[in-house]
């Protein structure tokens, strides 16, 4: 099916360079922003891609689920329902346990509270059978991302990017500015 | 990562026929249910697949988010985002409208309530922002996964699967018994 755009963001031209630190790593990022970078003519379809575009959303990396009993958890998908798990690893730096869980296409991760302050640790006090806490979706430039998508009002929860589960940068998007759904991007 | 399988489901040898009606479609399903099924000796890897398995968990198909306005959550994946979306589908049926996003190995399935008994609209009067509703994951043999998952205790939300978004026959499990999350089976 094709659409087409015609959305104009808010703001004007905009330069910038952008310091982004990443674990001690300091990372110069210059680059030009404009409104092109996600406008196109209304006569555009989008079937073929989106030409002009600087960044581009890829393929969705995992589902976050928090999940009160990790060993009841992998158990209903290993067990029962016969996918793929991977072992428990701690990520104190996160403040949570994970477990992966093969799909083929994709992963689900389960997670569970490591340490007193653990960022999942409200969640799972209004949900206490669990739920779905995020989703993390791959991009193919995370710094020119942010600097787009904070241009275009949307919020992140921090400053800057941090390393992932995956040893590689990360940011989340506000869910109030992501019709509610915690949405992590991810460097591909 | 290789993990090892010895899980015992419960319930002994079960013998069954299931007849399962589908949007007036009566198909008849003669197998037989035993432990095996999903038990492996606990030296088997689980590294080369399930042996012995007679259904498998597939791919995931699609995560679901409820949204309070289709055109603003439509406008954030299309414009913002830049990925690339489908026209809104009525499902009268099942009482939702459908706007699928795509993102390459998944998609995004954009539910808005249609009708006064829309399934969502408690789950939007509960989550303002919107939010994740379920996750959907394709199976092989959708009826006999059926038999097997209750079996070992997983309730379903119907007594027989339903038509789907796609076409196909789905069966949604119980949040309670699944993590707190609402997973819809798909027949692949």
């Amino acid at each position: 099916m094709c659409v087409t755009r015609g959305y104009a963001p808010p703001g004007n031209n905009l330069c910038c360079a952008t310091k982004i630190r990443i674990a001690g790593l300091s990372k110069c990022v210059r680059h030009t922003y404009s409104p092109t970078l996600r406008t196109l003519s209304t006569s555009t379809p989008l079937c073929q891609g989106i030409p002009g575009s600087v960044w581009k959303l890829g393929r969705l990396n995992h589902i976050a689920i928090a999940v009160p009993d990790m060993e009841k958890a992998t158990a209903l998908y290993r067990d029962v329902l016969g996918a793929q798990v991977s072992d428990k690893v701690p990520l104190p730096e996160h403040g949570v346990y994970t477990v992966f869980v093969e799909l083929g296409n994709t992963k689900l991760e389960l997670l569970h509270p490591l340490g007193e302050k653990s960022p999942i640790t409200g969640f799972l006090q209004k949900n206490k059978s669990g739920g779905m806490h995020h989703i993390c979706i791959e991009v193919d430039d995370i710094s020119v991302a942010i600097v787009d998508l904070k241009a275009r009002n949307i919020r992140t929860l921090s400053a800057e990017p941090r390393i992932g589960a995956h040893g590689k940068p990360v940011m989340f998007l506000h869910p109030k500015d992501c019709d509610g759904v915690l949405v992590e991007l991810e460097q591909a």
